[in-house]
């Protein structure tokens, strides 16, 4: 069994940062992470994707971001057990908390921070019967580094934000011919980006089809066609490298769902007036897996909260010890020794 | 009269992000300071100090800190009014806020942000009768740029953080012959930083004098002599290239103060359960200068109230729009064409 001061379930951005101000107070954290390497979305979905809206970052690639956080909190020695999901959490008598995975190992915290994000992701598929015989054989759900379509023929499903953003950006970046396909005329997604692909359609650096779906498939092995239908009933056979069927990523909480916690559509319900605290005492809620009034899933609130709660850890730790808020300068940051 | 649609008091780390989210909804900033650059403390106090706990920055100085938010913010066109502080404020019927500053220029705008920080600094004087005929010509209240104090022969006076880390850091990083001066034989400041000095003192690495006090100073137009007396009534007097009396900087709200708004223990009460809004609708307090329970006076906590501010000044200025929480990814940021 594995023991710590807290336990992180979540190995995103959030919780690593967690394990950087919890090892100013000295204390330490073990994480759970279904993934098998820490970074959470970041690492396993974009990480070749930039964000801008990290503080004092104009922009920062979402890989470098969990390498810069991976750094910052080395000195405090984090420990992890990747490629498991917890699924059971029970309380002793003395309050402590045994989270236990699916592959039946064991983790005991007086503490227990979920990070967890927004969960498992599952790609919505669309109802094509051989879908499954492409999958990575010409069809992607998700792009995790788009350099690999460089200079590729690319048809790109969806209509929202996600399909909008990478079409704009196979087609000026990477020197694709892309198709973007979308079932209707309307668009759930930013009006300068709806815009965008407009423009670019009309000048012709891309096609664009409205009202209009990919509803089959052919190839040998590997994806060679997709059959795009229109709603007036035109059928036209399209030659591809990929498919990128961009319909979102459900997400969901997962066997979390049953640990007796608030839940408010999907998301964890916390007190955000004081330190981001469960219903439950000793277990709390951070980042994307969190909901309270006027939350933003934003990964730079997560750090935040992140910071405020381990603060209330401590004094649940150590509930007649002082702590001294530290500010970290000149003579930098005192790590752990093992 | 200068318009915006919120107008900061203070720009500093937290005042600058605040320009990135307010942009990011096309509301525009104008910033207001005393100091005669953008950066508060950052820039003025200790731009080449480092920071340890700023997120994914393992180390960053305060000076760059400032420099890569000024970078972000650039696409949203900020405009400031430097060297002036905010003195008085004004509703007018429409609800708007008109700020007078000392120089007597105008500001309007329907929201105002105060992000003052810890207000206006001024040193901690020790009552020696000719300190100010030294001050720049061998005193300093403050180390802004350490590397001008290399290889010298340095008295540092006080017993806090601040002077235990620069006395280690002067000994240690700029090959400096130090003495460190302390009126009491106890500290007011981390175990740990006290626990160095007096093993550096023991072996020699630098000179620690407790219970002992600067009590007069000599020179002709330049700081030449520092005389300490001991508790015991002994009498030292020692050459010197440089004292730094570092008894701590007394923070005022200033003007502020005055604008109606609960104040608690020097600081601005605001609702941290909503938007971090005073009890002025309209006006808002983000970063050093707001208390609530359970603050903390970091700028990553700054970072994450201005966020949450600014999507509550949005809907007070466009009480019939929808905002949409757009993500900052693959298509960059749209700032303002002029």
């Amino acid at each position: 069994m594995i023991t710590t001061d807290i336990l992180i379930i979540g190995a995103g951005p959030v919780g690593l940062f967690t394990v950087f101000e919890a090892g100013l107070l000295k204390l330490r954290c073990h994480l759970i992470d279904a993934l098998p390497q820490p970074g959470g979305q970041c690492a396993e979905i974009y990480p070749k994707k930039p964000i801008y809206d990290i503080p004092a970052y104009p922009e920062v690639m979402a890989g470098d971001l969990i390498d810069n956080l991976m750094k910052q909190i080395e000195p405090f020695k984090p420990t992890f057990t990747l490629g498991e999901s917890a699924v059971t959490i029970d309380e002793t008598e003395d309050g402590q908390f045994i989270v236990t995975t699916d592959k039946g190992s064991q983790h005991k915290a007086p503490v227990v921070a979920i990070a967890g994000g927004l969960g498992v992701f599952t790609p919505r598929k669309p109802p094509i019967p051989n879908i499954t015989e492409f999958e990575d054989k010409g069809i992607k759900y998700i792009v995790k580094d788009p350099e690999e379509f460089r200079d590729q023929k690319v048809v790109i499903s969806g209509g929202g934000d996600t399909a909008l953003d990478w079409t704009i950006y196979f087609a000026e970046e990477l020197n694709c011919d892309v198709t973007m396909v979308h079932r209707s005329e309307s668009f759930r997604a930013h009006l300068d980006s709806v815009q965008k692909v407009m423009n670019m359609a009309e000048s012709g650096k891309l096609k664009l089809m409205v009202n209009s779906e990919v509803k089959a498939l052919n190839g040998n092995g590997k994806l060679d066609e997709v059959v795009i239908k229109t709603k007036a009933g035109e059928v036209f056979n399209e030659k591809v490298d990929t498919w990128l069927p961009l319909f979102g990523l459900t997400p969901k909480l997962g066997p979390i769902a049953d640990w007796g916690l608030e839940i408010e559509k999907g998301a964890i319900k916390v007190d955000n007036a004081t330190d981001y605290r469960t219903n439950r005492e000793g277990i709390y809620a951070i980042g994307d897996v969190n909901t309270y009034p006027g939350k933003l899933k934003l990964i730079l609130c997560g750090f935040h909260e992140a910071t405020i709660m381990v603060q209330s850890a401590f004094k649940r730790i150590h509930p007649n010890k002082n702590n001294v808020l530290k500010y970290t300068t000149v003579n930098g940051v005192h790590g752990f020794e093992e």
